[in-house]
């Protein structure tokens, strides 16, 4: 799509995380089975089923701008998620394998934390103020995932496979 | 490679970060250039010697670990020099692309921070003291460099594309 006004860029940037999302509900109950049982694993399916709340949020702000919730392609999500796929096959040892996918975790949490950042700045200038409420919830959210997988990653992932 | 250990997931990690700043030396002057004279491109300039900087860091690092410094591929950075080069052919207004450059440009600082937070901390359990100190530099750096380009978002670069 051309884009040549800040609703148009702002459009983009919601199609961009909307593909996104999408593709982190495919992905996080790969990691959460590679991971096998215990705060990891949890730690995924809890952020799919707030993923999917995400979601609907996103579709309510399509809804706003009187605009059909779609996505577009977001390469740097695919990267990501590319990855974490990569260390999959890589990592031989289950402990180190925990460690890798929670740090590929955090890279996309932190992607989101950009964009939805973004998003709300530019949902606020733009007046879109219904929208700008339901991005900041979404970015709490996010703010607040990252800080639970460092919590594990400090407490107990990174120790385990340091040891293994 | 073959990941075996952490020691193995902490070099994987160190040249991915490397492949990483070296292609962001590359993205951050053809960005500068689009978004043309003024405060953006001046904090993108800088923020090109201050990779260079985190080059070396990086390189005391593999020193550290008795490894020649050499990257790795990283699809996520990949992606996202590839979604600020989409936005550069897609965006016609000056305005709304320094905006959208400025966006993509956190979205690479947030990669940089979540991977030198994870950096740092598997430094640390490892008991690789002088190189979590250097990456500790570099992630207050990168910190230091989101907030900027908040603040710059914030005070004039999205009003001025909202207006345009």
């Amino acid at each position: 799509m051309a884009v040549k006004t800040m609703e148009d860029l702002f459009l983009h940037g919601i199609q961009d995380i909307y593909y996104a999302e999408k593709q982190i509900t495919q992905a996080l109950p790969k990691m959460a089975k590679a991971v096998g049982k215990g705060d990891l694993a949890e730690a995924f399916e809890e952020h799919v089923k707030e993923t999917r709340k995400q979601i609907d949020r996103l579709e309510k702000v399509f809804a706003n701008c009187k605009q059909k919730a779609k996505g577009t392609e977001c390469p740097a999500i695919d990267g990501m998620i590319k990855e974490a796929e990569e260390i999959m096959e890589e990592t031989e040892d289950d402990d180190v394998l925990s460690a890798a996918l929670l740090a590929g975790a955090q890279t996309v949490e932190h992607y989101e934390i950009a964009r939805y950042g973004t998003l709300c700045e530019w949902a606020q200038e733009l007046g879109y103020d219904d929208s700008a409420k339901l991005l900041k919830e979404t970015l709490a959210e996010e703010k607040n995932t990252d800080k639970k997988l460092t919590m594990l990653a400090e407490k107990e992932v990174n120790r385990r496979a340091a040891a293994s």
